[in-house]
């Protein structure tokens, strides 16, 4: 699973990194997260300067992408240009999106009027854009997901796992991030949030 | 509040970047977090290449400082010229380990026999330095903190914060970076893992 993570200019480090790092724990199963950005160079929010690892047009050949956060995404939201290049395939790609990143998701046209998630920041900005926004940290529907709040980048990520590889492997990859002392709490957290985007629902029809 | 975020080649980005972000959302107040490198760059764990912000010989200036994890700790706490380079002080600064830069920690005669905290991958390297480790994802004694697993470094950045700013401010924090719909029990369980490090016990005499 080659996955993009959209990173751009004024990007918060923890939308960004915290996702990849937990994505990139499944190296051994071949799995791999890249920094991909528009220029050779993207600096966060906090002045912190990442060479990207793949070139934007990476985007549409991944077979995942998560869209990160920051806090140049509304001049993002408003290059029609930039929003071209990254043409996304919900029907072939895994596709998430943090905190701000649900303001270029809708711009792409991948919400519709479906509920998602975003932080308290930016969701004034979401609203606007026509978007049902709840307060929950992680939405899924089909091969779309949305998490709000930096911490529920753990969350995206296990979706993702889940989705791709299994609950199985989800669990393991968040147990060897949480904090020791609380890791059976926070892998049965983690399962709770996105185990009702991956398993048919109790007493529904298999899918 | 001027922070060395310790970085390595091999670093975690997680280890790095969580407590690095949450530092840097005291900006208003004049804190600010700088990646701090023995070279120009460093690449992760993962192949992110990053610029360091501040050179090794920051780390003895700053009024705090964090030492990051990676992949390297061990060939890292084996070079003391590099190790000669850091020169902490504790009775001045605020330092804070996260999983195994509790290794190098140990190694700068910082944590003596006291018990601390580490990730579960690097637990036997420390207990082979001779530190007892606790099963605690923090541990604080005086200015020194310890921190075991990826998620904790939230919690080193709250005792960080808690202790540098306040409990408030520890609190609006991690309120912040915690996930939507999940924010009351984030900021709740954070306090309760620095409380004990932070104020004096109840029914104890006051410092």
């Amino acid at each position: 699973m080659q996955i993009a993570i959209l990173t751009f200019d004024g990007f918060n480090e923890l939308d960004s990194f915290i996702a990849a790092g937990i994505l990139n724990r499944l190296k051994g199963k071949g799995w791999a997260a890249h920094v991909t950005s528009p220029t050779e160079q993207v600096i966060s929010m906090n002045g912190v300067t990442v060479q990207r690892q793949r070139p934007l047009e990476f985007a549409r050949e991944a077979d995942a992408v998560l869209i990160g956060s920051g806090v140049r995404t509304r001049e993002i939201a408003a290059d029609a240009d930039l929003l071209a290049r990254i043409a996304l395939d919900p029907s072939r790609q895994l596709i998430g999106a943090q905190c701000s990143g649900t303001l270029l998701l809708a711009r792409l046209g991948l919400v519709g009027d479906l509920p998602a998630c975003t932080d308290l920041t930016t969701r004034p900005w979401v609203v606007e854009a026509g978007v049902e926004v709840i307060d929950a940290p992680l939405m899924a529907h089909g091969n779309v997901a949305t998490a709000g709040g930096c911490l529920a980048s753990q969350y995206l990520a296990a979706w993702m796992i889940a989705r791709g590889a299994g609950l199985r492997e989800a669990e393991e990859a968040i147990h060897y991030v949480a904090p020791v002392g609380e890791k059976a709490a926070y892998v049965e957290r983690a399962l709770d949030v996105v185990r009702p985007f991956v398993e048919p629902a109790a007493g529904a029809p298999a899918a």
